[in-house]
């Protein structure tokens, strides 16, 4: 066993690298906008023709802009509980109210931030939501209803542009426990496997490994967040020649179920 | 500044994307191994030339078999609690034990796994510690007592062997709260800033970010983490035009404080 493990070891990889590919030049999305022709559009004149297999990371909020998934802060009615949360702690009492509706639970609520697990199952701060002023007023963008169909739609839409079989991930920047600092999350999912389970597979000492599965979604939104930034700037990224396995995986996936997640 | 941002947008990126090299031919690393030398000597020996700004991520199981950070089993006496925990979850309680030395704390046991604080201030599951069999006993491999020394140790004998200005990142697969999966993060970082702070940077729809910290030493371990795979074939891949700061950061500076921490 370890002499097969060795001579594996020592072959080259022929494989090209993967690589991460900003996509420049992608307007301000307006809602109605149809992204899969603008990400195809500022692909192709940047040089960037996007191939088979390509996974195209797209960040939440311009999904969420082209689906219209916007709430004028003007038109929310804070509840009283959201009205004497946000006083104590000088937050607007609308942005409060919306985060309490996108959300099934709160996880923590304090000094200002509420961790609110969002009636996808995620857990994030204020649900998800961000806040713009794209013009005269304030305006939440909300997660999109169903991200994993987004991101489907997203694909068959750049498969109608391009003709090419390409996998797509819907991205957004979590905060987690115990570590500083942002990551990219994978919220949405269509062409690939989220979550690759190893178990069975030898490691290099020989050994079976147990239930041991990488969550290759988030990790791909993450290379993809390398090139992109938080400011918004580069919300498209194409992550070329990754080698993972295709197939119907849904972002839904990644979220742990609470009676077999011991971390929580 | 809306005009600003467009104008921004619309120029094309001269620089290449990101990539991500796998290094194959590593030999099974040995205690008191020079690291650094196989690891250049692997890279150059497939076409890999590093380069000034490459970002080594190194596998921790190769950087602890390297420092000798192992444990026979045989040498471990269990305590009591060790042994009854063992027992009752059909574990080994050798490796039980070993799991509560390297803790200052559990966070999590139940069901045969335990959650736990390492030394270092990581939570992770078994605190980090894997089982080898490298050859005829159990043999648990611990994490480097300092990894972030081992770390600027490890970029320094880069340094020598290649006259290259590297930044290193130690990966090790951790799974977290509330998703499906494993991922990668940095638990030794040298030669770069691993949690980079975008406040006060204005975001595309021009309004001032806040309390945005990335983490992206733990992005870059994902990236890596994607060419890699866990089943420790390839433990050491190089990020290449990483665009981020540089700098003296370390992975300790990942910890979160638990009083600044609303998601714990």
């Amino acid at each position: 066993m370890s002499l097969n493990v060795k001579s594996e070891r020592d072959l080259p990889t022929a494989a090209p690298p993967l690589s991460v590919h900003p996509v420049p030049g992608l307007p301000e999305v307006q809602p109605g906008d149809d992204l899969a022709g603008l990400i195809a559009q500022a692909a192709g004149s940047h040089g960037l023709a996007l191939q088979d297999d390509d996974v195209v990371v797209v960040a939440q909020k311009i999904v969420s802009k082209a689906e219209d998934a916007r709430v004028w802060l003007d038109t929310v009615t804070p509840s009283s509980f959201a009205r004497q949360w946000a006083e104590r702690w000088e937050r607007d009492p609308r942005l409060v109210e919306l985060v309490l509706r996108e959300s099934r639970r709160i996880v923590r609520m304090d000094r200002g931030i509420i961790i609110a697990e969002t009636h996808h199952g995620f857990i994030c701060a204020n649900a998800g939501i961000d806040l713009s002023n794209t013009g005269s007023d304030a305006v939440a963008i909300l997660l999109p209803k169903d991200p994993d169909r987004s991101a489907r739609l997203l694909r068959e839409g750049l498969h109608v542009h391009t003709h090419q079989n390409l996998a797509v991930i819907i991205s957004d920047t979590f905060g987690r426990p115990w570590r500083r600092g942002l990551i990219q999350v994978a919220v949405g999912v269509s062409g690939l496997t989220p979550v690759i389970d190893l178990r069975g597979l030898p490691d290099a000492d020989g050994r079976t490994l147990q239930a041991t599965e990488l969550a290759v979604a988030d990790q791909l939104a993450d290379a993809a967040g390398l090139v992109c930034g938080k400011a918004d700037r580069m919300p498209v990224a194409v992550v070329r020649n990754y080698a993972g396995p295709r197939g119907d995986g849904r972002a839904a996936e990644l979220v742990r179920s609470p009676e077999d997640d011991l971390f929580r």
